[in-house]
């Protein structure tokens, strides 16, 4: 049905074998084959075995495609994070993006405590087509981002932070509160999904604009 | 900045003098003028005093506009609901988008425990480039509805139920959680948010179209 | 009081000592003894201790009867999951369903965002008797299955998930919150209590059909 | 699909103008229509309008049927209550059971603080098929029955209660992790939930002897 | 002990003949007393038994005073609202620090969604010597605000918003969780603490300039 | 001031070090001196420089007495648990009560779900002056037990379970919730302050019985 | 069998008319019959209609008996607030233990805030066999008082607060957590819980004296 | 722009490549560096690689700088605890402020239960110009002690307790409930952000000194 999406396994919880049965399944019938949640110890064990396989350390995701790099659809996706604690979760949504064929821009490290250096960066903000804005502790950044942005923005909320952080209900709450209009909140951690969103809402852009 | 977006007032906790003045004061400078969460009686006192104000009851919504009918935004928004009972949460998603204007298609009660119903219904969903997906309860509707389409779906929890639904925090963490990809969440209750995100995201493909 | 159940023992916080002790004792009063939550390396230990003790490790449980092939009661328990992660959690239902005497049927990896499959599954769902149905997650799945069946169905919450699951609660709230009627709901991965629900809901209907 | 139960509306949140329009045109369809959650007020208009809908207010119930004393399935549905504040929920279960043509005995105020009193009463329990066990506060009335009982129990936490009840909060985590097996547990207040359920339990024995 | 302050009555859950009689008590011995969570129809019935009680009805504070436009203490107390909606609390905060003899600058209205409004007024966050920083919603204000200002910020959450906000939840953990340096929290709606806290930080100041 | 009770060290969170020098020091002026939560390898390691330091491992407790089996107060405190698991809790709250010179009562494993079994067992509960009724999982134990009993009881909720349990919270609302009077209740899992309840209970018991 | 203690009566939830025919049948068997959370308009009903009935209305108790200042059992109950709102609480203790036949000495309004205004009153608590500590926002005095006392405290949270406060799980939680020991915790608001708690454990030692 | 503050880098979730990196960075444009949350095995590697670099092991803290015992503004923080657990985020405080120039007085272990142990300590309160105050379990130390003191208070809820203190939630909610005025509440564990806002309060007293 969703052609051109890849095929994607969720790595939590699976044993290694059973992730390369599924990766080799699955190779036959999508260009694009890929695994997240894949720590390194596992990566090089599915490394060993499937041929070609590629492991993108920080994202925690393993891929098989033709290249990661090939651009196929119209569109700039950007992705910001307030700290660098967030990178992680922001690299699986870069990788996912990029595995799905979008031009990805990283713009790292901005929160809100120091306005001046988003500020600084606002022409990123105004190219994006969609911005994904990953953000942990108390999680403001796409609130002020989207009162800049006019484009759709993804708030993916981190389990980045402590005490009444509660593991990312934190900057969930916050994203699901803001009073700036144009966010739609994903679960925490789940860079994966942002960048599944993000896709779709430029694929849909593309079947629009050809109308 | 965001030139065609209407300007909006978020009627609750205040005074009927003050949305009016608001209201007035507004008028002068955008060509939709719109305040949610207004009550029947508020919205009778508003409409004796502006000239032209529109009251949709069951949106709790009014507006100053040349005409919500004219549809000025290519591309279609689908909003469905699973019971009855989120009506007005639906309602003020779709007058929001028309007053917006895009084109709006409404698909009433079609909750996941009568599959075939939604199944019955499945080209409205095929036929939408984004989907508002409305629901309480258990809110498993936008999960069946975006394994489906193939366009972004926004899922907006609501607060009908009882018990254990916590006031809306059951269809919260059913969507936040889907296994379904190209979904985003938006606070409980909050059609408007819906529509100026569905709104956002079509705007997009009309700039992408241009590049 | 309950004959024709197992001797139950939770190994939950158990020395292994303790357990095989129980067990010995248990095996001179009951035709089959049972326990769950026991580890693989545990479970090694029993068995060097206890002659004939069966270890079923995706089940985590470790077992003394005559046969767990013999179905000595009337009935299907057909047994869904949503996710390949839920299956330690369907497998404890399983084997416990048999332990007691019942015909089981296991069907895997159906979740709700993919609805066809499930509706491709439907010869299942109609023939059983009693449905488990066991999903993370977001855990809409017993709702979908409930507006099918024509049979009670125990929807059973795991702790698969992340983020916003919190541990099982989201699932168990979706399920709590089902608009399809027919749900008994049980605690967070408690398969093995699934179980001995579907089995008193099917003794009592052989005890009734016998009037 | 479901023949054989009642139709049924969920009142809550529906104008009594909606409720009448459902009402009559369900009754074209099914022997028995019955809507759930209607105040005195709502059910005095209803049946100013609606020939023979009778109105059993400790239930909320409004039902039009051709009697709800005949009872044309086998088996017996007991249904206990802790206190006497549970009473309404209890009887939300009793009438929609009775409604689908079930035998139904009724015992109220048997709370697990004088034990005694419940033992006294262990007649009605052994002679149960299905056990419906409504409770508040503490809510352990399920957990002790379920230990004494033969057959399935369903546990209904209630809202009644105070402080750290937390609306049913408190009774439905008690009842959910219950030492005793053999109990399913449905939403807060949910007695509809509860009778659906012991219907359909007590249904499936029906067909399994038809086998 | 600490004089220089106001008495201070918490009128919630007290009759008004109560809150009277302690007004009158407590002028004996302090040249200010007030009263605060005061709703208009009870300080009229005040004020008709007080001899020169004034109300304050936006604050909802009763008090007398020699006046409040006294200033006595050095330095600027700066309190600034997200939205129009908080601002009972942002007057329960000045009102109360007016009455302390401190100096007050109001700055409404310049929630994040919109920066450049809050750039526009950076000069006021330059001034202050403390800053109160009072939103509802997401609460992401005094993270701004703290990281451009060079004194301490007290961060106040209010109760206003809907859904997840969870009656102020949302923005008090997004305070507690602040990346900027430099705030303190007090309870929801507390803008009477704030105020203590703020003059209470003056006082301190003044005592060590002296030294 | 509160001559007879033992010196108490929380051995949560110290050092090796710190809990040895804290005994040595205390010793000098208590009778008896205990640790809490002291786990087998610091234990070992504190009695090879503590001269007569006894060690109780299955309550996790070190002491330094002249003997804890001197009944040297007036009543007994009974001490029942829900099942084995609670053990640990139990055998703190034991251990400290012998500690603290009074007579304790052992009887484990006596849930709810087997009434009968704890019906048996009715005498001791009437022999008891306190009793401390432990209880994980659903925690209804003290419910029924202070029904049945003419003395006051102190409710200890475990963290035995899972799932919905949370880490005791249930059987905690469960205890705060009981229909049954007399019951005071103590945090998740503190046995130690079980016993020094029960123990001021009987003092004063004494005290007032000598007046 | 707990003869000695009054026949009480939950008015929670009960018609004023079910409350009456309770009381009547109970004033047969049992020399003193009370009503909890009876309000100001239903308690005149009820006096209208019941001979002799006594209503308590800061308490919100109504009572039949002989007398309720006659002391029949050895002991003092003293019971303290931390605020004036605290009262209704408070007086629910305090009436339920007078008609128990308890003496009891009342002391308000000593909040931790002022802690001299404590240790002026400490005469009060050294000569309390029991102490029943009432307080709501944050819940300290509990603490502060076992701290000093050497007899049993019993902690009752009250849903006296705003916002954090969450309905009393505020003080809850700090009595539940107190590091003083001697202190054992009632659901929020239940003065009469604490009070027969109180009574109990005074009756013990009349008991204990007569061995 | 906040000048006089060190650089500060927070060590969670960073590689110890990283921090180097950082604090290298960092060394070039600011006379102290510091890093939080470093555990001893990190130190030591930053150590061997940055000439200069001090661990503070109980504060966790890695710094480079002059010297930390230079008191360069004027004003005391005095620094209390309630228990000996609290003592890392105490430290944490205690370490922070001296790095940023700040006279620091310590004062450890008087938590609420032994108040004459407080009050023999008042002098140093007395003496403080802002007093941090950290407190886990019930944490009522502030409210105490703000009750006492003249000067702003800074509450430092610490996750120190087991049970119902949910990681710190209990004390959290104790501080911002305080009926005491004064008090300023930071994040769980977040000794750091409490030194930072102490030192923001005491460098305002200079600035309006120098007006
Ligand atoms: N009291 C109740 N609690 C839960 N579900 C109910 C209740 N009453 C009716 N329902 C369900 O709600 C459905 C009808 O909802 P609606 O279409 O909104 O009237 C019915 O099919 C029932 O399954
Ligand atoms: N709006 C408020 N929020 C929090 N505390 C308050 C408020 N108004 C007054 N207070 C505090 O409540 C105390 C008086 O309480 P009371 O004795 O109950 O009137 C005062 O000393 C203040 O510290
Ligand atoms: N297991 C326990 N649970 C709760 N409180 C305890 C426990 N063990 C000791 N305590 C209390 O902790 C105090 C000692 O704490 P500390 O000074 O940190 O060793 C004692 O006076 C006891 O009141
Ligand atoms: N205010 C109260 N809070 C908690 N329990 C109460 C209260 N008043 C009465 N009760 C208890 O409720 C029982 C009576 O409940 P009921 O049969 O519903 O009237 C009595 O035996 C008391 O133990
Ligand atoms: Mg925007
Ligand atoms: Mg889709
Ligand atoms: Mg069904
Ligand atoms: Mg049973
Ligand atoms: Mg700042
Ligand atoms: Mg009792
Ligand atoms: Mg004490
Ligand atoms: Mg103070």
């Amino acid at each position: 049905l969703r052609t051109g999406f890849p095929e994607v396994i969720w790595g939590s919880g699976k044993t290694t074998e059973q992730i390369a049965a599924i990766i080799q399944a699955m190779r036959q019938k999508a260009s694009v084959v890929m695994a997240t949640r894949i720590e390194q110890d596992v990566a090089e064990q599915l490394q060993a075995e499937i041929d070609g396989l590629v492991y993108y350390p920080l994202a925690r995701i393993c891929a098989l495609s033709t290249s990661e790099t090939i651009v196929t659809h119209p569109g700039i996706i950007s992705i910001l994070t307030a700290g660098t604690a967030d990178l992680p979760v922001a690299e699986e949504a870069a990788i996912t993006a990029q595995l799905c064929g979008f031009k990805v821009k990283r713009l790292w490290d901005i929160g809100v405590a120091g306005i001046h250096r988003l500020l600084s960066h606002r022409q990123v903000i105004y190219e994006a087509n969609v911005l994904i804005v990953v953000a942990g502790m108390e999680g403001a950044l796409p609130s002020v981002v989207a009162g800049m942005a006019d484009c759709p923005v993804i708030g993916v909320p981190t389990s980045i932070g402590y005490g009444t952080s509660f593991g990312g209900v934190a900057p969930l709450l916050t994203m699901l509160n803001s009073c700036a209009t144009g966010i739609g909140v994903v679960n925490i951690d789940n860079g994966f999904g942002a960048a599944m969103l993000a896709g779709q809402i430029l694929r849909t852009a593309s079947k629009l604009s050809k109308n």
